[in-house]
């Protein structure tokens, strides 16, 4: 059995990804020890589990790693809010070791992938953002559903997010949240100059399709970005692949809401 | 072969229904005429569809009377607004014989069930709010959800809505948009006095549970009304039953919003 | 000289009161002791300070006493919320003194009073609300300015508050936070029917009119209510009248918010 | 008597342009022609008025070069939207002589200004905006006003508005509106990483600080834009100019909000 560790390029996260592995190779485990930097990939492998030691950021890095590969996840915390890193440091060991005996449930989060003119960019777990250059004053977008015109935008861009997403940039730009576990394509336009554009839940079955006459700029998970020109054809559509997800075992989506997001508060 | 008329009061309704009933009895299809007012109900049958002529208002009454009995259902536009009345006056003949004769293809959509103290209070297509009532100054009401605290709630009250549902009071609230054949249950704070409060799509299998220290008056699709009693617990859940709906047939949900609702105009 | 001690009807408040009370009597200054009661106002005199002993509803009550009596007001916090009651139990003997000896500057606050088929109905710090009986769908209602026809608004109602009021009533239906020093009406719509309605701040000379064709309930301060009727003129300006009012002298208004709100945490 | 026609480098506007020269040149009104081009400044002269024709973008630009020369100013539309440039071309010619012989009002907009580590940076109609570059995930600033610290913001950056920019990008970050008579500063989060931040409005006496520690991008009324270093203060506050603006006699900020807006359609 091999676990990858997937781990933020910090003293404290290396420090803890240490203890893990020394802790899985007691136990007979072998151990890829990845540290998380721009440009680099893990090493491929049989991997039982990917276990990510950092924040949100390290987190989307190795989901998308894994997802592809079918390979389950799960995320402790050393990073500054952990959002999607839901386990504490001193709760690592035990949990880690239940998954991999099979006695944790994980959760099945959806993806989406994004096509430039009809290109695969990639499988993104939170979201796809097509959005003015700096110094653009504007975006006007036009956005189509399965082949139909839905709406043009005039602001700053539009984001297409997972619900898994919905807590992420979406929720900064006025979106509502998601339970993590539905299945839909969650539209947000950012700053419209319209009066009356409102986020919009789409079926996790239609295309999404975004046509600029100007060059943008297409964010995919805050992570990567490449620039897109006039015209292009930017495709949004739900992923074949899921991201399986050991959650908290005795935190719920709504508990950390609450703790993480003051959601109520 | 028979149809039910499911009609508005009013003088430009009750005409239009009577050119409906002549062209139906013309070829040969049973009519039952009945004008919706509150407190009365439509006589039983073995219906094949439901034609409601009216607004809004009149279609969910027409909804919830077919929607638990299985008869599909047709809304022709004789109200002001008719976001559910999709259908034209003129274009009603062609269409409800085409309905008729099986050549459209009618929406499934979600509703809602309310109970109070386990008691069932009736199926809707829109929404269930519970709200303060007039003299009080705010209303606190905890929210539940599969038996889980999910967060507590100071301010004029909440909504739960159904997709269909989201274009109604819920937008009023700042509710998401969600597109109609989506299967969701969307939770938006009526007013909430914390800043932190924000609309969220739960899955359409949990069940939601209101409980109150005050009074409070629950209202259904924005037409039935009752007063709850403090810590009497309100569940909203997925209804079982769906109602079948011939929506237009050229029209889409994205032009109907921007046409009706002047969505990013 | 002589203070008016406006008191919640709390034994914790009560208890307060009366220490507060005895401090003031060492000192030879007469007190007046008044528990505040729905019907009941404190007796006339020539109080030098409105010590209000409560939360933000007490405070409300004895600054619509105080202000048109040009009497100065000061809060002690015996509240769940305090954000008006911005002094704590501890401090309250410290400031009322230095109050009363010229040594603490205080804030002028604008008040807005309404009027109905012209008769005056009160002054208020906070707002005045107009909104739908709890039965009806909705609201409709014609906005004017300065008799100019302003905007048609369909919702549950309209808010218009002062600047302190803004973060009350008016900040749960969406609007913004004024710095409670200025002058301004804020008008706010209360889950509007339409996309593109959005608050508005309009100058203090302005009279804002309301009118409506339904039957409505006119809320002030959230504490008072009335009837009105269809085709009744609710007017709403500027008062003559101020709040003088002790504000903490150490805690300023971003503080407050920050703390109480829980602004941009 | 000398007028300055201010124009949109766009055939229509150069073309209603020369008509309004011809017109004035009859009336024996000298004109000076500049067309608008970034990097291009008018010839100074001692002009009764600057005539724009253009879209708001060319009124901006026009209002700044004229606001702190003290040169009133009027906005004929030949753009897209024409927010403030309000009057048609066809009542151009009656209006501006009008405005020449005194028999027009004008109304009084204020302005602010932005410092740059001290240093002045310009005097802005609408709006100082302080941004993210295009590849970072987020910009962090702490705000203060009156040298008191405000709130700390996480998101893509903060608007500081005059009333007049309240119907500009404010508005698309979900700011109020202001009656463009008003004087204020308008404080509004771009997309914040909190749920609890909302917009603010300040006195017009208090200057605004922002300082962020990452690298930043100030853009001034939509148009002009600098490179910020960390660390380095951005301060915005009222300036001691005026737009003197003749706005249209009989269209009011209502009506114009309800037209071009749509404000609550």
């Amino acid at each position: 059995m091999k676990v990858l560790l997937f781990v933020k390029n910090s003293p404290n996260a290396i420090n803890t990804a240490e203890a893990l592995e020394k802790f899985l190779e007691n136990k007979k485990i072998q151990v890829e020890f990845f540290v998380n930097e721009p440009g680099k990939k893990p090493r491929e492998g049989d991997y039982a589990l990917t276990l990510v030691v950092g924040g949100d950021g390290t987190f989307l890095a190795g989901a998308r790693f894994s997802a592809v590969r079918n390979i389950p996840i799960m995320g402790v915390n050393e990073g500054k809010f952990g959002f999607l890193t839901e386990i504490d440091r001193d709760e690592a060991f035990e949990y880690v070791e239940k998954a991999l005996d099979g006695k944790l449930k994980p959760q099945k989060r959806m993806l989406i992938c994004a096509f430039v003119d009809g290109k695969l960019v990639g499988h993104y777990l939170n979201d796809v953002v097509l959005s003015k250059l700096n110094l653009a004053r504007m975006m006007e977008v036009e956005v189509f559903a399965q082949d139909e015109f839905m709406v043009r935008v005039y602001g700053d861009g539009v984001i297409i997010s997972t619900p898994t997403g919905s807590t992420a940039y979406a929720l900064s730009a006025g979106g509502p949240i998601i339970h993590p576990t539905m299945e839909a394509l969650l539209f947000v336009p950012i700053c419209p100059h319209t009066l009356s554009n409102r986020p919009m839940l789409i079926p996790p079955d239609f295309r999404i399709k975004l046509i600029s006459n100007m060059p943008t700029f297409l964010t995919l998970d805050g992570q990567e970005g490449i620039e897109v020109s006039p015209r292009q054809e930017v495709w949004v559509e739900k992923s074949p692949f899921y991201c399986t997800l050991y959650t908290h075992p005795h935190r719920s989506f709504f508990y950390i809401l609450r703790e993480k997001l003051k959601w109520g508060r």
